[in-house]
């Protein structure tokens, strides 16, 4: 079967075809609004005779079923895509079926049938970049309830020292405000890959890393977590992580799989196609949406 | 059918009958040793003929099926229970069929099928007591990964001007540490239920309890949350809950839901048993449990 597969992102849309859990085609396209977009990506589709879609994308989106709105793009501030009708313009111009989920939901999707967690039914991938997302399949599915995860905005306590006010426009000091790549510049004035040689740096994001990380570990018990997205390539950055995590935990959450945290929180192994397997895998598997 | 069910705490064990979702008989039992309570619960149970047992127990407990100590209540504190056998000594000495998950969880489930969140397949149960804990229903099913929520443990951000460092002996400053009636009593020497009087107690309580739901509601999207346990027994606490979170979500999550406060985070319903029929319902369907 020949699937699409839709990374919707807010700078990019990455199109593809996937046969067979390999990523056959794929091309990515600038994200500019929806009207000189759309039509570029439904025509790479309509070439590609795809039978279905698979679409990860960013949100938030409305994806309860019962829903008037199922398939929409909702409060994004990104231009022109507030409120638009993702899943349901794609459905209607290839005629195909098309099946929706978060970027990070579907990013760990790919993980856990792909990739660093293959067997697992119970994973968090991470992505830590301009912002911070999580996605989350627990007992085999993907967490929903009125709406997704959106677990880049929990609190988080400052750390000792950090006079920082955060750069979340909505709360200040949240994870994302903290840990964010944008919170990195913001903080330190320089992006986070000229500032590789600082440990300074990277040991405090560490520790917002591991609030969010800690948070998730009980939120979710997961089986194993995988930290990705653009700032999480700094090599020195995930062993910093692991560290802090087991610190903050403080022995109390203790089962075997977290004492090895060399094998607990790990890369992607994807090659950033984690998304567009997990948008694969959304239109293979529908049971894994509930 | 006839269903019997424990409510296991470590101050006492309630142990009752179920029969079409109503509670027919109660007692409760000093929670001691295992060999001195354990015999009691058996007696009970046995001479109520009760055809299975569900059971909603303090935790932590291993729900994991896979795992050769499934059932065990594991790193508790609490004398004689440490790595205890519950499920398993409840199965053979009863010799009926077991069902377990932990108490939060199960009251949860009691609530979405009987009390204040019927019809709803995403809802959680916080309790706020002696600790914090919190039960997650997602999609209609318990949340369990390698283990179960430990919610009550999450980070907090400190409120500006509090310097009480927290009760937790893991973490000191994490939700229990800063909300939990032990952390009431250890910031102002009083117990709560004597401060009902003192606007500014339940003014701090609130922001850091709101902490805890605006990262459930950040992590599990519910329909609904229900906030029990003795201290939330303070009528002044909830309205006082329901604006801290308002204000802390900042307009990030604005489902017509969250935007009806009042019937969005509301008091439990079914005094005091939603843990029974919670542990009936885990017999009763034991899809929930996926």
């Amino acid at each position: 079967m020949r699937i699409g597969a839709l990374e919707a992102g807010g700078t990019k849309m990455v199109c593809a075809v996937v046969e067979e859990g390999q990523v056959t085609e794929r091309i990515s396209l600038p994200t500019r609004s929806p009207a000189e977009t759309m039509p570029e990506i439904i025509e790479y589709f309509a070439a590609q005779q795809v039978e279905a879609l698979g679409v990860g994308s960013f949100g938030p989106l409305d994806l309860d079923r019962n829903s008037p709105t199922w398939g929409y793009i909702t409060a994004t501030p990104k231009d022109g895509w507030r409120f638009y009708d993702l899943a349901g313009e794609l459905q209607r111009a290839l005629d195909i079926p098309v099946a929706l989920d978060t970027d990070v939901n579907c990013a760990a999707l790919g993980e856990a049938r792909f990739g660093s967690c293959v067997g697992l039914d119970d994973c968090v991938y991470i992505t830590v970049g301009t912002g911070i997302g999580m996605g989350v399949l627990c007992g085999g599915r993907l967490i929903h309830g009125m709406q997704h995860p959106e677990l880049g905005h929990i609190p988080v306590a400052p750390v000792f020292g950090d006079n920082y006010q955060g750069c979340c426009p909505y709360h200040g000091r949240c994870l994302e405000g903290m840990a964010s790549g944008s919170a990195l510049r913001g903080r330190w004035g320089i992006p986070a890959q000229e500032m590789a040689d600082r440990p300074e740096v990277w040991q405090l994001e560490a520790e917002y890393l591991a609030q969010g990380i800690v948070t998730c570990i009980l939120a979710y018990a997961p089986r194993r977590i995988v930290l990705g997205g653009g700032v999480a390539h700094q090599p020195q950055l995930l062993p910093l992580v692991r560290a802090a995590v087991t610190r903050q935990l403080a022995g109390y959450v203790s089962t075997e799989v977290v004492k090895d945290m060399d094998s607990y929180i790990v890369a992607p192994a994807l090659n950033d196609n984690q998304a567009l397997l997990g948008c694969y895998e959304l239109v293979r598997d529908p049971s894994v949406q509930g």
